[in-house]
């Protein structure tokens, strides 16, 4: 069976860059979009050139893709000839394969925004196309406020498409610019304009996810017969983003219909590393990624609830719609108090650690950690500080150093210049290989500023540890949360720090006190002992 | 026109806290329930009694609400009587007005992970369901792999429902466990369910947000017919999380063709609510608000595309498919604080401060507020903090005494019985009226435990303030809220706490350091100056 083409459109470079808070450096859109390439997306919009300085400054750079690059701009102005536009100009002269040219579709948008009238409205659509075409570029038309547009003047909205396609556009690409359309409602519209004589293979989609509907109203457009799907990585974009390609593209491919009925740039080798380019993704904004996300979170494929996770152990896709590894995910089987040893078996065996079925250590682990979680422990992300626990029931747990004592001081106080200014200092003890070592670090960064005692701790535990003091010098702390939990009775502090080495592990510990410092420096601790059992030679 | 009735079962204190992560208090759990009820849920699903203790904990604890709280649980084992099922046994002696049952709906989960016969399971549903109605509870079925089991085996998905419908289940609850159905699926199945015979009234839908499409999965079983939505607040959930309610109600609420069409429990006075709600579960789960979150998100209403933002002072539904106070959110204009400055005053006014349109003060306090947010601090819930930022910008903030400095010690070493303990020290020198004052607290409380430096800080501080004493003397810290977020370019700790006196006053305040002691210190001491204000005779 032949199946069609569908092309994937994305404009993570330049919708996304509407987000809130985000702002690409010409070096991330250049990584960003060689990511995106070997994604297989078949459009890279790059960014507007000429309104904002390193949407300009990354067409000059941009990379070799396979994928058309191409630049935003918007219609010619009304007044001036399309050659004569300024601002036209300078999205031609990015030199892109592709051009996409946004203009209004709504009536209201033409005269209350624009001020001019709905027929030079239409004339400046077609004149800006086939200056596009003219000079022997793709042209894309993204009529913007379609739907509401289409909702209040039907033929008005469809004049602006036709004017577009006649002039010689590619694709029209119906936007949902408020994104407040509902699927529906898109699906019953596309349906209408192909009707009314503009193809399907002509038509993109366009949604916004402000009613948690632009994936679904994607896909409404594209069983209506629309064939080009835009959307962001991570769903980036204006207000509460654009549709999903990180979640529509694994739909596409895998899910039936689409999978049997259209074709894409993208293979599935290219899909299983979906999940790593949106974690790379996230790493560029700095951002936390989301646990939840669809297909590629860390909690996708985390099965809690015990009566899953005890029928995923015989059946995986009893509880799970797709194999993670497609996506390049992992399934999680958190421990949790309703769990039982099959669990804890996969579990182990993830960490390297072979346990027999019916090995008494199971209960006795298992014992431990509902003990623990009970006190306020997590282990639901803590794999490290879970390995740990086991490696102690199981006997495989090297002593590696002892920690004697340690002692923090926290102080603020007026200097010189009669400024409050704060400073922690650790003392830390520990014996290793049988002699006493005592280090001290004070809070200060580079910079000269206070980072606070569990700095100070850090660095003075790291500061003399022996032998091992060389083996965890590439380890740091990428990440360190705090919550207050219930510890049987009371309030306790529960600290995850994340750790990262130079051969590119991640892992999560956990600590738990009443008292913060000391939270944190169980949760330090279990960090340095995961990564010694991992690095030292024995 | 007569709206027909839509009911809202939220599951947040049940399949919500199956999200990786989180583990409510009976506390926690009570405060939601009360919001739930607040917001006009119709249902509320508590837990699971005997499954887990929190759960059985809440349902004694349990609020009154006009909403109907409901115990979930699953259909008896084969092998005895629903009477003589104990685990059936826990859920009813939860003793709620409504229990909701899950039972096998997909033939290969009967035999494969029940290993039971297809009719032994149906014989099951109706028995449970029969004596939950015996008993004179509503009851819910709720088909586990409904989907995908009607994809296998329609006859015997549609049997199981049939079976609960027929033993008297007030609804039967279609469920997409896997969170696998796309949207087009799930209307087409449900117009089939009905035409099979099971009205649309009685029946629910419960998608997972494993493709991005739960809410779409809802949005086109109600289209087909379904009239119950279960979902949770803020999306939480199994894996990608389950329906979102918070996305959902305003939808249903506020956009055709539902508006007109439904009725549900939720009023447009307590729809103005759910940005609150919202944030306050974020808040007991110390989670940062998804600032894309549709309709509550903090950026939902950003806009920052120039064009756009020039459009919206014109007319704000050029580019906003409803109005953002609808859901208490606000909108975000970046460009302009013309909008913040009425949001302001009327949020003086609730802080008691009259101060009149156009003060040059109000733009201080917004340019201080904007300054501070850059920082990593957080006004949304710290109303007391804003209030003292204000004052100090309006010139009302008494001084009452100065702190001129302060150093804590964490120890942590063997005692005498060779067991490690920590204890921490705080010394605190403050001047009143003119004096300078020492004092100094430790850390450990009535039963010799340590409660950490910041508990040793609050003591020692609170100590001696002179004739300030005896006003703080009915003051008590009730919560402690720790996050890590980013203040300029460094990470820096974010403390809100919560403080409590014998006036029955409730007030939050936030401190923000990259040194957490430091931090919590801040919080403390505008706890004090809040409660000064208010009791100190002038």
């Amino acid at each position: 069976m032949t199946r069609e083409r569908l092309y994937l459109y994305d404009t993570t470079l330049r919708d996304g860059q509407q987000t809130q808070g985000v702002q690409f450096s010409t070096a991330e859109k250049v990584q960003i979009a060689t990511a995106l390439d070997a994604l297989g997306v078949d459009y890279i919009e790059g960014g507007w050139p000429g309104a904002n300085p390193t949407d300009s400054a990354f067409f000059d750079a941009a990379p070799q893709t396979r994928a058309r690059l191409t630049a935003f701009g918007m219609t010619k102005r009304a007044g001036r000839s399309a050659g004569n536009d300024e601002v036209l100009a300078a999205v031609m002269n990015a030199g892109t394969q592709t051009v996409c040219l946004v203009g209004k579709a709504h009536d209201y948008h033409v005269t209350e925004a624009l001020g001019i009238t709905l027929e030079e409205n239409l004339a400046n659509i077609g004149a800006s196309i086939a200056h596009v075409v003219a000079q022997g570029r793709e042209a894309l038309f993204d009529a913007e406020h379609f739907f509401d547009g289409y909702r209040d003047n039907p033929d008005y909205a469809l004049a602006a498409c036709r004017a577009a396609m006649e002039a010689g556009a590619r694709w029209v690409v119906l936007c949902d610019t408020n994104g407040g359309a509902l699927p529906a409602d898109v699906g019953r519209i596309v349906a209408e304009v192909i009707a009314a004589g503009i193809p399907g293979d002509r038509l993109g989609i366009h949604t916004h996810n402000d009613t948690e509907n632009a994936v679904a109203c994607t896909l409404a457009a594209v069983d209506a017969g629309a064939r080009q799907v835009q959307g962001t990585l991570n769903g980036l974009g204006e207000r509460c983003g654009n549709a999903n390609l990180t979640s529509l593209i694994p739909t596409l491919l895998l899910k039936e219909p689409y999978a049997s009925r259209f074709a894409t740039g993208v293979t599935f080798e290219a899909l299983a590393g979906l999940t790593r380019t949106s974690r790379m993704l996230d790493d560029i904004l700095n951002r936390v990624p989301t646990r939840q996300a669809p297909y590629v979170g860390a909690s996708a494929f985390a099965h809690k609830a015990g009566l899953h996770a005890s029928a995923i152990v015989k059946n995986p896709a009893t509880y799970e719609h797709i194999d993670p590894a497609q996506v390049g995910n992992a399934r999680i089987i958190p421990m949790s108090n309703q769990a039982g040893q099959s669990n804890l078996r996969k579990r182990l065996a993830d960490a390297g650690l072979t346990v027999a079925p019916k090995d008494p250590a199971l209960g006795r682990i298992l014992d431990r950690i509902k003990a623990r979680e009970d006190e306020g422990y997590s282990y639901d992300t803590a794999q490290a500080s879970f390995e740990l626990l086991a490696r102690e029931e199981l006997g495989q747990l090297p002593a590696f150093f002892e920690v004697k004592r340690y002692k923090v001081t926290v102080e603020r106080r007026k200097n010189k210049y009669d400024r409050m200014v704060s400073l922690s200092e650790a003392v830390v003890v520990v014996k290793v290989d049988g002699e006493k070592r005592l280090s001290v670090s004070e809070s200060l960064d580079e910079s000269g500023s206070d980072r606070g005692p569990v700095n100070a701790l850090a660095k003075a535990l790291a500061k003399d540890l022996g032998q091992y003091s060389a083996v965890i010098d590439d380890m740091r702390l990428v990440d360190f949360k705090v919550r207050i939990t219930q510890g049987g009775t009371e309030a306790v502090t529960r600290v995850i720090i994340d750790s990262e080495d130079g051969k590119g592990r991640r892992w999560s510990t956990v600590g738990v006190s009443a008292n913060i410092v000391d939270a944190s420096f169980e949760a330090l601790l279990d960090a340095i002992r995961w990564k010694l059992i991992r690095d030292v030679r024995r």
